[in-house]
């Protein structure tokens, strides 16, 4: 249905360009990214639930009630939260500068920050930033924006999809950061999609939010959800093809497109996660209600007993049957069946809710590899639902307790 | 109001005997407590909400219905859950074999079990143990049963305390287990609590809840709930106060000295919490509701972004702010107040939302410390809560992905 770009990223759609640079926030590294439209895009975001919500959110979340956006500012180094009215002062200030520099009105202008929380923007050194980046914008600069967002990560994330729609090439791209920062406060997830697509006024928030809820919103590193989290989608219209609505023939196919991007992303953070040494896929399966398969999914994913047993490599299945058990989901206990499986093979750990003699060494094995699946199977309803999360390491503590050494 | 009995323990109040034992299940250590009224006790337990529960607690709260019982039988090393139709009938083989020995009846017996879960229990070991357990049963041995809960616990935990209701010496004493196992496979919390003092029918349970509410529900290791948890306190009136009841002029004495010995029990078990090298007090004060003060200190008290920097000796408030903002308790950003304290002394960190310019070596002293208190102030309402947790070092995540080796 697609096909992904070698080397693609956030500037392989038509009309995109980027570029990624150092301002002097962060000591020895680039810490500004600037995305720029050649023509006006339609444009929806969402934002963290942490009601604690840092400036830039307030800003940006502003300026996409309108629905059409043209350029996305983001500094990496500071969060730009709990920052109080000069804070908010400092957001608009960096609208108003790359408005000013690209020739836009300051609201077509999203503003993303990450960082420590609670130090003042160093807001000169930002406004400089800006100027600079604004004369190297190019259609080769998506790599650089990709990198100029990253903190403590350890690549850059970023994917570019095409696609046939009514005949016409159309391109489909994006970049995350994910957990950890050079002065790490929390785990930031940012996300920033583009593409030449045509949509038609406000249909692009249903496609957002829905390939969200499969993605973004499914996974978890830590369990503790950010005062920044942001994710924004661009689409400029430049392919040529006929707008997408509800009803197009091609929408689901622009839609999976956009759910295997989002989730191709998602994954990537969840890889990177701090300490990560593992990439833990939960499916919950036969669920009585969607929320429910995500209650008790959530609840395996985020467990830190079971987090610590994949470290371990070990099949500690009681630990999994508990925190399904607590996830507050709809179960019987004497029901579900769980198995652990991997490219190593498959195998079941426990079946109407008790332990089988499984074969430990195929487990240990299964258990040896990078991409790790555990399968819980609640035989209760029809509704399932597949969560990312990553194992909890020696790293993990390290890098949280000892950032400043 | 009350004295703290020099070592004292379950057995200090008038009428309870009891002794710890090996049994098998464990390779070399006590595996098998029992606890004994001379007569029969008034009696209530609080048990687990996970809703995979584990066999012995199906029996237990069976049992503590009709509010009497005479004696509780307690293994350490294997949690007889997810055990299915066995599981259930070996713990009632438990309690008939315990009835048998002291010749009451089944229905006067409390199970409880903690230890692996999903393997079958070695009934025939336990039963033996339980007939050993029996011929050493005497008003010495509260040490003993201390020592044959616990699993990776490092010390036991008890306390007992002797108080003055109606000119009578009451003496009110508990014993509990926290976090970690031989063979672990979560942090069971057990625990048990004895007086002499009457209370009249039916009235146990109130006062349990209550103690409960500030004490074993306000701690939290690693944020996973156990399929085992349990609290019974028994009551045999031997003191020959007034039996207790809701208008006793002392009532409010007895409770405030339950509430200190369930307080006291559910610090030492976070001081034990596997790998923990702090005890972390959070104080939320001036929450709108108490249930929002409970969520957001909860929060803070799961969150392993705190619980790293804490560990790190860091004072990383926005850490803080983020899970106060993301724990659905209603709140003001721009209102919150946050301290650190210990012995060392108090310091302010965020005014009003924002990052004050704090003694960062101050900071440092005030996080050296052993116990640490994290004030966060909401200037809401007039509701606080108290939660203790401990932090999250490299030994929990060795302790947990390591137990095999």
């Amino acid at each position: 249905m697609w096909q992904i770009l070698e080397k693609g990223n956030i500037t392989s759609p038509l009309g995109f360009q980027a570029t990624g640079i150092a301002c002097g926030i962060k000591k020895a590294a680039k810490d500004l990214a600037l995305l720029y439209s050649k023509t006006t895009a339609q444009a929806a975001g969402v934002f963290t639930t942490n009601q604690v919500k840092a400036a830039p959110l307030l800003v940006s979340q502003q300026n996409l009630e309108q629905g059409q956006i043209q350029a996305v500012v983001i500094n990496s180094g500071n969060a730009n939260a709990c920052t109080g009215a000069k804070g908010l002062e400092d957001a608009w200030t960096m609208a108003e500068e790359t408005a000013q520099v690209l020739n836009l009105s300051k609201e077509k202008v999203v503003v993303a920050s990450t960082g420590v929380i609670g130090f003042p923007l160093p807001i000169g050194k930002v406004q400089e930033g800006i100027k600079l980046a604004s004369k190297n914008l190019s259609e080769q600069g998506g790599q650089a924006a990709a990198e100029a967002i990253m903190t403590t990560d350890t690549f850059p994330k970023q994917i570019a999809l095409t696609m046939d729609l009514d005949g016409k090439k159309v391109t489909l791209a994006g970049m995350a950061k994910g957990s950890g920062m050079i002065h790490p406060n929390m785990a930031t997830m940012l996300g920033f999609i583009t593409t030449d697509a045509a949509v038609v006024d406000g249909f692009l928030a249903e496609l957002l939010k829905k390939a969200i809820n499969k993605s973004f919103n499914m996974i978890t590193v830590d369990g503790d959800t950010s005062t920044n989290d942001m994710v924004v989608i661009m689409a400029n219209g430049l392919a040529g093809n006929k707008p997408l609505n509800k009803e197009s023939a091609e929408v689901e196919k622009f839609s999976a497109a956009l759910e295997y991007l989002t989730i191709y992303l998602a994954q990537q953070i969840v890889k990177d996660g701090e300490g990560a040494s593992k990439l833990v896929e939960i499916q919950v399966k036969n669920a009585l209600t969607e929320s429910d398969a995500k209650k008790a999914a959530m609840s395996v994913a985020t467990s830190s007993l079971v987090k610590t047993a994949i470290f371990g490599q070990d099949a500690n299945w009681g630990r999994v049957i508990a925190a399904v058990g607590y996830s507050g989901a709809e179960i019987r206990a004497e029901k579900i069946d769980i198995f652990l499986t991997s490219a190593a093979g498959k195998e079941q750990m426990a079946q109407a809710g008790g332990g089988l003699a499984f074969d430990e060494e195929k487990a240990k094995k299964i258990l040896a590899e990078k991409e790790i699946g555990i399968i819980v199977d609640l035989q209760l309803g029809e509704q399932d639902a597949q969560v990312w999360t990553c194992d909890l390491t020696y790293d993990y503590v390290k890098i949280n307790a000892h950032y400043r050494s």
